[in-house]
């Protein structure tokens, strides 16, 4: 049963992340019910153009956007293709590892949070199964408005996670399996993760694996030699390879796209060789 | 005239709907312009891509999500073909069926009102005929910055709708004549009223079309049994038939676009029979 | 130095433009920044949809919207395809022609603010070259989030311009060499400067060249005759030009798209002629 809110200013931000898109008017149904339930709350859009579905996709983007979230968040995040089957809605407490901020994240648990988690220390969890807490007629197809959105306004009103529903047990999460980055002989092996507007390949090799001497990045027909700090090193036209700003290598094309240059997406292989 | 504004915390908020998309800097003036008049007043995009000047398809996305709004909103819609002719642009105070709660909405007379005026009851209507509560210089391609921002402002700082211009009659509001769904000998007969992003086919069948026993619902090419309560209930790349978060018969293709499968898409004429 | 911030009710917004789009989480990154360091400042979205990379669009876009901002704003303007090359990172203050009202901008000094400045006396500038100002780590490709923001969000909080720099002298601000609207024998010469969601071809042709008289806009097979004052002089599908909400002439199609019919798009000559 929902505790009276506490009186906080500024009040707690909601940050969001989807595939909901943003042509329908499904997200601004979201910001209503949080702007009824939590008036001030800001909200922070992070993106709501996951690809439709791709839970690992979510994984990956709400875990590079974490240490720019602002303090104490409330999280709602919803990839979210099993909605109406018997997935957990959950909610998680967690302190960051390093700065020991508190981070809380509503979510359903299919693994969207995979890859955040491995940031976090988790400190409690909860399966969002008391009605009290959600929309007086909860739908079979539309959680984000329903469910996780009166919850995410009730976290950031001061509600406590373990109030919210049955808690269990963290390591239970689902945890989607990602093949991740790992050496080889010579160097990395690794994956396309995201591909931004500019067309830019964003990689889930770390910085550190660029961090040593001179290198070749090699995906599919491209082949770039690094690290280049900045577009500035090459030609307009030319591929090149850094460290971006999700923290790990990025494949691009100075004033062009790398997607469509070498017809290269999400899950793709990507090599990179010393020497 | 503009009165002393009053002072609430936290400000009403400006829920906003259109067809003018992002890309442009349009709905941006109208947050600035907003922003300026009624500082503090949180703006909620409900959705800007209303497909372009379908005022049809504006009444139907707000009547939709007019359940989800938070408490004494102002809703600023715009969907304008008509701007800069003899269309009048008026206010509106309502008070929603069942709850009660006021809502106060600012749009051209055009019929971009007319479903959500059915779950309201109108209270006071006034023709925004005084510049007093326009911008200086009211071009005549965009009222939404020019005239309905800054009368949504002061409606969002306490103004009263009767004060905002000639106040006329509720039954002279312009509306839409929509064929609505209907009973038929063995079902019901509508039509596709939205097409969202999965490309899911939003009918306008009411929920309670679908409530009784087993039924087919069809659609050009498309035969799909129902209800399915969620799209667990079907293998992936099938066709479902359900109740959906519009409140009304959706048809969709599970991990697919039942739009692009059937080349369905709004005004398109469903079916659902029974037995 | 970061000095105190001042406490400020309602805080100084901060007004948003700039070419990253918003299907990546970059534009949420900038606002998470944002929110953790200068909290209770609303951020409002102009546009984020400048063509990738066109500084000479985003500075028309800039330009146009000036006037509609609200009072005090920072502009976090970012159109950088400069990004890690030697361009320095800039703060502006300057005063609003007219109104005397205050204005500060963070962009990368590449030309972006050539046409706001044309509206603007400029005050005081200073080169963004004190990282405490900015975030711990800051990469070399996304100065938008680790730079500009949290210097626009000090500047939110009431840090001054000369404090966050080295400061520098105005009239040494990189500025575009943009080709203007210019009179001809018989009327004027101008471009394509924006093109909108509905096809509508916004021109730099200023709106004294319209006030006179009876004249013919052409742009490549297009021959259209003016003035006309809105969308409603002409019948469906036919052309039409006026001046628009940018404040210069426009060229549209009603319920049609000018771009799609005649084939143009920015930088297309245009020619306004008397008679």
């Amino acid at each position: 049963m929902p505790s009276a809110p506490d009186a906080t200013f500024p009040p707690r931000p909601i940050a969001l992340l989807s595939d909901f898109g943003t042509s329908d008017p499904y997200v601004g149904q979201v910001k209503a019910v949080i702007a009824r339930m939590a008036p001030g709350s800001p909200c922070i859009d992070l993106t709501h153009d996951i690809p439709p579905q791709d839970v690992a996709a979510g994984s990956f983007a709400l875990s590079a956007v974490l240490p720019y979230l602002p303090g104490d968040p409330v999280v709602w995040a919803v990839v979210d293709p099993g909605v109406g089957t018997q997935r957990a809605a959950i909610a998680v407490e967690a302190r960051a590892r390093g700065t020991g901020g508190r981070l809380r994240f509503v979510a359903p648990d299919n693994g969207l949070l995979t890859e955040a988690l491995e940031r976090l220390d988790v400190a409690t969890v909860a399966r969002l199964d008391d009605p009290a807490f959600h929309l007086p007629d909860v739908g079979a197809t539309f959680h984000g408005r329903d469910l996780f959105a009166p919850v995410a306004a009730h976290l950031a009103r001061g509600e406590e996670v373990r109030r919210l529903g049955t808690p269990f047990d963290g390591d239970s999460l689902v945890r989607l399996e990602i093949t991740r980055a790992a050496r080889t002989g010579n160097g990395w092996r690794g994956r396309v993760r995201w591909v931004d507007r500019f067309g830019n390949l964003i990689t889930d090799l770390p910085a550190r694996a660029a961090a040593e001497r001179r290198w070749w990045l090699r995906a599919g027909d491209a082949s770039v030699v690094g690290p280049a700090s900045t577009f500035g090193s090459v030609d307009s036209g030319e591929g090149v390879a850094y460290v971006g700003s999700w923290g790990t290598v990025e494949l691009a094309v100075r004033d062009g796209s790398a997607a469509a240059r070498w017809n290269l997406g999400i899950g793709d292989a990507v090599e990179l060789a010393y020497g």
